[in-house]
């Protein structure tokens, strides 16, 4: 595997992170998720953006544009001889970089930029899910940043795994509902869609975000909402999105097995065709 | 600097982390601190339990013996000059090692191990405080080991750089005190000693133990209690802990002046005097 690190295309095996990085010491770093369908990457301004502001609050400089990135992600694929792939999962990694010991970081800051591309598995048609114990810290800015924390999630997801399932829920710490270890949740109640609010702690997800102006777009009736987990049991359907899996419906929470709601199906056509079009807008560009 | 890699003695220049490592990617990692003083470490043992509970949950395999790990850090002390040095800050940062994308580990990881030493200066004799906004996930598993997500801890002491004071306290998600971003935190209320239980989202650190032990010892009276912050308003006292400084009293706390409480200085020469004891029996092991 050929991978991109601060400027340079490196075998993976060259590639070397420097043991003083704040990434790997503190999770000093933010990350971001794309899909890229035959060399074109999905809503890559919508990444860079949350990847800006996340780098902003924290106060490490973004080293290049979203032009340098696109550009970067091309040559990545290019080199790892996936530009025709299907489907590919780029991750974008930004850390502070190498400091000295302890919490402050340095003055001038030098980010680690680390890009990577591996080949993508078709989306899932369904997935299981239960309900996990670790908590998303709901009063804590760093839930509402893509960062590299994510030990509460990986052990989330090991406890669904441990438990047959496929996805772990994650309640926020007031008890209502989150998002998933790598999705946001939507629940079906009859024709309404509903969604964790920002304020439960949740990833404010790039297709979160696409999935509620579609709906807004087709009519749907759309609320964010503080969710306890009840409604869960209740729900008429469930699904998950992130950008890798598009949206994924839920076939079964916890014991209780869901029929696929058919509002889904046509939500999920209508992010393929979204899709479709941001992908031709990029050529365009 | 010559860092402890993996078995290996390596220039700092030429040890590399692995760009998959799940340390850097997730911070799926624990770390230690330690204290050398003229080659010797301090509760060595007590670090080491810890670090081996840690990564018994996460599910991490410990590659190396207690034994090991002492000869480690001889050998690294040595390397780096640093043998004679009256303080010296060891780190041992264990991570998962690299994997595939994604949430899932290996299943088999290849841990990385990751030894530095650096000069430690001499502990301040006093530190101010404010109460930052970051709260400690009193409901994740995670807030209880010495993990590297400390991206929470990172932004509260950036909170309280920015308003001038030197350390920041933080409350858990319930409301109550926790700890401090690099240290446990102690209140004198009159001749009693109080600080955080371990359910307040606490890293229930070494020192604190040490400091727990002391002072039952001394026939001061100890409570584990739940704290609202109000109390720190009224206490009489209030001092840190952590295994680079050991013992420092707050001066301020917000606006509030603190003056040094009398038993603060008994503590800490008991602990002065813990430390010496724990070093000679190391020397005779």
């Amino acid at each position: 595997m050929i991978v991109w690190l601060n400027g340079e295309l490196l075998d993976e095996g060259d590639a070397r992170i420097d043991v003083r990085d704040r990434g790997f010491l503190l999770g000093d770093a933010l990350f971001e998720t794309l899909l890229a369908r035959r060399g074109r990457i999905a809503f890559l301004d919508a990444h860079v953006v949350r990847l800006a502001a996340g780098a902003n609050i924290l106060g490490i400089p973004v080293p290049v544009s979203t032009g340098l990135l696109a550009i970067a992600c091309e040559m990545l694929l290019e080199a790892n001889g996936l530009s025709d792939e299907p489907r590919v999962a780029l991750r974008i990694t930004l850390s502070r970089g190498p400091g000295p010991r302890g919490l402050v970081p340095p003055e001038n800051p030098i980010p680690t930029l680390l890009i990577t591309a591996v080949e993508s598995p078709p989306p899932p048609a369904s997935l299981t899910a239960i309900v996990a114990t670790p908590r998303r810290n709901a009063l804590s800015p760093v839930s509402r940043l893509k960062a590299v924390p994510y030990l509460d999630n990986v052990l989330a997801r090991e406890e669904a795994r441990a438990r047959g399932a496929d996805e772990a829920l994650m309640l926020d710490t007031s008890g209502y509902l989150s998002c998933a270890s790598v999705a946001n949740v939507f629940l079906w109640e009859g024709e309404k869609l509903v969604t964790p609010a920002e304020e439960c702690g949740i990833l404010p997800g790039v297709t979160r975000a696409a999935v509620i102006d579609l709906a807004v777009r087709l009519g749907i009736e759309l609320v964010e909402d503080m969710i306890m987990p009840q409604r869960l049991a209740r729900a008429s359907g469930i699904f998950l999105t992130n950008s890798l899996m598009g949206l994924v419906p839920l076939s079964r929470i916890e014991t209780n097995e869901l029929a696929p709601h058919r509002m889904t199906g046509r939500l999920q056509a209508a992010y393929e065709l979204l899709l479709e079009v941001e992908e031709e807008e990029a050529d365009e560009f």
